[in-house]
């Protein structure tokens, strides 16, 4: 099994949480995309969209997107459990891990690949209204998401689940758009904190 | 347990499609978004982001986001399986439903919300460049599927899966933005015919 990956991105980042959480180690591939490696027609084979993470398995099944190699793994290695052990709590965290991806971590990825210098050659066209539309949207989730964290340890419940990894993934992601947490939400950045606090906190 | 949805919008009909493949029904709350119903404080309790569908169990319990709901009533009747029975199929399923749904129904979405006049007070603010730039999205993302499908018949494998429900749905949003399936597309447009000749096809 071979993880292909992109130095310190935010979506191979969540497999790589993932991975730590569970104690596992994946070999991995690292490609660099400014100098578009991930255009090369072997890794396209695998991924028509050319994004990472991808998983390939030792038949040469690839598995794309972060979350479906995540639940491959929890598949595989179910302890601790990310995805949930009954319908409910499972179908709450699919909820929160959607939230945290669709309603924060795409509107602040659309910010940097919209604004960022760096990502003009990437993302064609870039539309810089389309940034600037994105930024009050955090800060709506980011009010959404403080009252929600008034009343529980993490975000789907009790116990931490992959829910909390696309959080941590997200909150991070707003330092190199130089975005910060306002002030008065303590206890989004009190779950911030606890989350960066675990061995897997660091992690890339 | 209730099902809250709002007329002919794609993201409930996911779950409208999904029952109907399952032969369940489930009440439904049918909201009027133009009305702006999903503002109502009651709403907004269960579902801070003012979306659709929502399901509601009967101990009060709110799952948002249609994948989740889907999921929810997965593990409650498991058959006929549509979210894959082996950490194989699981993950495919998990990746070809998060690929129609980021690189394909968010796509034609986004064009609707930044470009139809019926939005402009929902989309605030309207970003005409946001849909203009993604409409060689869908043209990449139609061109790779229809080589993908030239080889199964549906988008994960042999079986129908969620994945061709949010296959289907994105299809079928195409026609209220005014986009076709180019020419040539021959795969793509008998998957979505066979899609639609289901008995599930043409709920909403």
């Amino acid at each position: 099994m071979k993880l292909y990956v992109s130095g310190r991105t935010p979506n191979p980042r969540r497999v790589s949480v993932f991975l730590a959480e569970k104690g596992l180690h994946i070999e991995r591939v690292d490609l660099d995309i400014m100098k578009e490696e991930h255009k090369d027609a072997g890794f396209v084979a695998m991924n028509p969209w050319q994004r990472v993470p991808v998983l390939v398995l030792d038949d040469g099944t690839a598995i794309c997107e972060s979350i479906a190699i995540c639940r491959y793994v929890e598949a595989l290695h179910p302890m601790p459990p990310l995805f949930g052990t009954t319908p409910t709590s499972q179908a709450l965290i699919e909820m929160w891990n959607r939230r945290l991806e669709l309603n924060l971590l795409a509107q602040i990825a659309a910010i940097f690949r919209h604004s960022h210098p760096a990502m003009a050659h990437l993302e064609v066209p870039q539309v810089p209204a389309w940034a600037q539309a994105n930024r009050p949207k955090v800060d709506e989730s980011l009010a959404i998401l403080d009252r929600e964290l008034a009343n529980r340890e993490f975000i789907a419940g009790d116990t931490y689940s992959v829910a909390d990894i696309t959080g941590l993934i997200a909150l991070d992601f707003m330092k190199p758009v130089k975005l910060t947490i306002p002030d008065g939400l303590d206890h989004i950045r009190r779950w911030h904190e606890t989350l960066r606090a675990r061995p897997s906190g660091s992690v890339w």
